[in-house]
């Protein structure tokens, strides 16, 4: 049996919302379906780079900059000022990001078993809580936490313990769940506990401490905190 | 007149190396030309992820990882062992990686300017080492150092101060050189002077500080380095 959490803090950004949900935002500014993912991982990698030099850039900012870059190599004769109108554009998208479908649902499914839920993302408050306008997990997220507020971006203990304190919960008493491994190897290392949502059947990464639980989905998720995980045959 | 350094440290992956050069590797796991920038892109995402934990994982073990995810994604009915095996086999094709065009005649220009010419790579020194093999590059590289030897990867200012002090130098003495605005910034928070080579007319991220040079090559970095910047019109 798996001792239910406190507190679940949710990463946002591909574990709640679906990616592929940006594509229109991306065709509006002259990219495609293809540039979404490499575009999150170049927004990563300069945050993470960021967080090493002890910085703490907003992660729309560097949306807009690797967005410019790239309308930039692709577009032909656009001013700097259309660039950079069509990479503002192409963020303001992310207020329009949809949730994956299991994921209403599930986090319905989390509170009605007694787990606090909040968010805890790299990127704004805002784009979190938009997520969820005029859905029924509206009303089960407890606060949309960001690491605005915490001085260092995931997954840096910094960005946890900010969470941690806002909860005024013990580590132990905390679960992060997200798709990404690199998430959940910080949150391990300040004592939370771990939850990969893992949606396509892909192996945990050998370099990654295996996480506490593994959910196909926040439904699964829930189903797991309640019943318990299901038994390997 | 910019003062000429005494040390040139060249970024690796991308800088010296043309990733395009990686496609044989990629299709030889089945994968194809469009896997290799979002698998390079990702390799970074985790390096760093690491690098904010205090980690310091091996380029190529981190490589075979995200290579072995991506191969399991898109391969129909392959055992773990043979996607371990083509993940290993794509790894070993760095080996195979080309320099780009202007990098070895760059490079003996840089040392016929009287500059040292040093490669400080996020990977092994033996991938470095091998990009130049029967070149001229290589009888003007003097060494070939790796952050494994540091104990973190760049940008963590112990990176570069582990090339300084193999150099033997002041910081304000080096010079680095990358394509990639994070590793010229993580420079330039040690005091080295920073150097971008920028190929496709990119514009510089207002993010990043400014670096010190522009660049269209490396053949272009050396002209500067012994006449002075092409005064704008």
């Amino acid at each position: 049996m798996i001792d239910r959490p406190l507190v679940a803090f949710l990463d946002v950004n591909e574990t709640l919302s679906d990616l592929d949900s940006l594509t229109p935002a991306f065709e509006a500014a002259g990219l495609n379906a293809a540039d979404v993912y490499p575009w999150y991982l170049a927004v990563l990698r300069d945050g993470f780079a960021a967080t090493v030099l002890g910085d703490c850039p907003r992660f729309a900012d560097l949306g807009a900059q690797v967005a410019a870059a790239r309308i930039r190599a692709v577009a032909e004769g656009l001013s700097d000022d259309e660039i950079a109108t069509a990479a503002a554009d192409l963020m303001s998208g992310f207020l329009r990001a949809q949730p994956h479908p299991d994921v209403v649902s599930g986090l319905v499914a989390l509170a009605d078993a007694g787990v606090r839920v909040v968010t805890l993302s790299n990127g704004s408050a805002a784009v979190a809580r938009a997520l969820f306008e005029s859905t029924a997990a509206a009303t089960v997220v407890e606060e949309y936490l960001s690491v605005d507020d915490a001085g260092a971006w995931k997954p840096s203990p910094v960005a946890y313990r900010h969470g941690l304190g806002w909860a005024g919960i013990d580590a132990a008493d905390g679960l992060m769940v997200a798709v990404h491994p690199w998430d959940l190897e910080g949150a391990r290392r300040v004592g939370l506990r771990t939850a990969w949502i893992n949606r396509h059947g892909a192996v945990y990464p050998a370099g990654f401490t295996t996480p506490d639980i593994e959910a196909t989905s926040f439904d699964d998720l829930a189903r797991i905190l309640t019943d318990g995980p299901t038994p390997q045959v």
